[in-house]
């Protein structure tokens, strides 16, 4: 496999599609949020991406085989409003920089290729989170911008850099006259973070008018909660110690002093 | 150079030909398994693999002379059977992400090139390994599967990754018809393990209607087991050590606070 | 994006237009001066470079939209003069090596197209800089060196390396017939430094025959004073520790031995 | 620059040339042996090899003006003897593992465009040497391997790695029909070392049958033998320093377990 290609499942016809996309990332938000969003839609597969720029292993499945790394698009038929949707999640980034762009730009040929004028990308943003995550909105258009920040969307600082695939496909879709959004949900990003998914969840669902049910995403949210806990312990007692060495240093170079 | 190819050294028509590879990896198991067959069944050279995804040095031989880092390709007429081999290893595998895509594409070239229609691919898996090491089997195909589970092998947990060229042939043979199957020998991965090749090689033996003789197998794992258990004796040696530091450590911990 | 390329954002006719190029470098040294420039003389927006060479993120502006990481080339019609000029500054140089090639081969394209016949890059030199921070200059052409030197640049030792875009494009320019001098200022290089840039304005100013207002740079410069000196005094601080932990070291060996 | 390619300086008729090539590596063995020779023998400029993998910065000259990284071919019109000659040399090897192959595969380019039929490659080898360094022989035609082995060229064990342009040639050079010979003089490899390059053109002159004189060589052997007593007297007191701390430490250990 020499090039970056997107292989097609089935032919279909969306109408004004908007794509959502959210690959592997900081606290896997882009992820956890577009995987939950295709699954309670139930959204069928549109294509596969494949890239020779994505790590090279393969992953064992249930069955006792295995797939390469690869993206994945679903479709979900909106019969109730005005837009199709297409989700982009998959296994990984591409791993070079050269290989970043080449994927981010497949990506819009395929979004061109089905007519989608807006695009809205998910990542996460470092920072400790409040009680509940907040979500940080920016836009190559002051419309779209604008809708984010009427719900509960905080706008950027400006000079802040948005890394990866998120970050790329806005700066490119302005070159293909394609809005897009992307909204950034605060985590710590150490691990999976679906309660920085549920605040971006709420957003999308008020911006684009669709209703998907959280009681999933909850009892996810509470399994990472146990796992946080525990791991701010080990992280106290570590401080705990590290200010005690750091005591022990300051006296012995009192006393030689 | 600046592609990735095969030179071919013989012209010759193979009867449904099953291609085996094993390269340099993990406990070097798919290169010993690979090289002790095609040793044993007398194979002939085929082709050879060059690419500038190989690292940058030459190896000198017995004569003086050197040689380029490169996959040999060799047959083996199976009189007996239905299916003719292939065999290829080598001395490296590709050493970017991008040349390792590139690399397994070739092998897959050739293979359809030779109407290949089943690949069988040769690694370690990492793990302390009981008395006899354990082999682990992924397939893309159902059957073929079921074929390596009636033997000694065991099934693969999901999520495991195999990385390198015995994973991406699996991964990429499935765009090609091509069925393959990976056989992961229990490995603890730092010294060649002839051992983790023996369990292979039975497996294989008994998938494959082939028969070779294992005396000189056996003669490196007597060679191998000193060499582990002088390594192992040097390891506890460390660990005692390492655990009277930490004592030490803790000691003063309690004593300042 | 597959390839680095110029998006030209207006058709301008110039006159014997000399490219000046600072893009993000030691210091900043080549920054600040280009921008500085271009933004006095109220330079014009002349296209901007894009590549796949340049990091993978995108940064968000002032009005909450993002852009991708490029170069800006601004031009500027020097009515009383005999050049006109075209500035380049941008976020970041290539990140890979084959990149930085790639980028100034285009960069010297561009060039070619707006008859270009003499660059003047500029960078920063690694050096504890006197009170007023010298400038050295390398040139492709003896006469351009000379002019340089006839005002307060110095010559350069032989041996020097000149890394990244601004050396690159002096090396590339002898095969396309433009004069290149590169002009470096003595910078410690840890913090962006507009007291060098001030001493390459000055000589700028000079062999160029323009004239700009120098009191906001001024304002820089004192701003970044006091940055330095704060750092200077956490930097000695430090030293006093370092050499009280050394004295403390070697009276424990002398006590040993 | 998108490719590694010779601009030629010259257009010149050789008879029956010999390429000797020595490129920056393990104590400067190549590159000293090779220019050496060249500036003995007084070799006129033949082409400069230019290529986006040597690293991206120039070097300013003794005149103030700056040159690209780059290797030269230099050429000599050996009238008393049956071979032309001509040389390689240069400031740097490519930097990536691709651009490695690719620089070896010009060269070989621009060998056989001469009619090149036997290539001498020159390098160091890690060894602690004796008082005069051993020179280790390998070479792709055993009539060639012969002719230097009867001078007091060794041969060198099986296995033996050689890294770089000057193994990559051998490497390449059986798919052109080209006869190599690899020299590589023992060496500590952290200096420019004179003495193995003393060595390598003392077998040279033999197998070659040119003369060259060798004062100017002394010479430097002279001054670099200062340096390395300096660098071993450095290296002693560390190691007496180092030996002390781990005395101490297991008497610390002693005294705890």
């Amino acid at each position: 496999m020499k090039t970056t290609h997107v292989k097609e499942k089935t032919k279909i016809k969306l109408k004004n599609p908007i794509l959502i996309e959210g690959l592997p990332g900081l606290g896997m938000v882009g992820r956890i949020t577009t995987r939950y969003l295709a699954k309670q839609l139930n959204a069928k597969k549109l294509g596969e991406l494949y890239s020779p720029h994505f790590p090279y292993y393969v992953l064992v499945n249930k069955k006792g085989s295995v797939r390469l790394l690869h993206g994945t698009f679903y479709f979900w038929k909106n019969e109730a409003g005005e837009n199709d949707f297409i989700f982009l999640t998959g296994d990984s980034q591409a791993q070079t920089i050269e290989g970043q762009y080449d994927v981010a730009g497949c990506i819009l040929d395929f979004a061109e290729k089905h007519d989608v004028k807006t695009i809205v990308t998910i990542g996460g943003y470092r920072k400790e989170p409040e009680e509940t995550p907040k979500v940080i909105a920016v836009s190559t258009n002051s419309e779209l911008l604008k809708k984010a920040l009427e719900t509960e969307a905080l706008a950027s600082p400006a000079g802040n850099p948005i890394v990866g695939t998120a970050g790329l496909l806005l700066g490119l879709a302005r070159f293909r006259n394609i809005n897009a959004l992307c909204l950034l949900g605060e985590t710590r990003g150490y691990l999976p973070d679906p309660k920085a998914a549920k605040s971006i969840l709420s957003i999308l669902q008020k911006m684009l008018k669709i209703k998907v049910d959280l009681t999933r995403l909850d009892e996810e949210i509470e399994k990472s909660k146990k796992i946080v806990e525990r791991m701010r312990e080990i992280e106290k007692r570590r401080e705990t110690y590290s200010s005690k060495m750091r005591r022990m240093e300051e006296e012995r170079i009192t006393y030689i002093s």
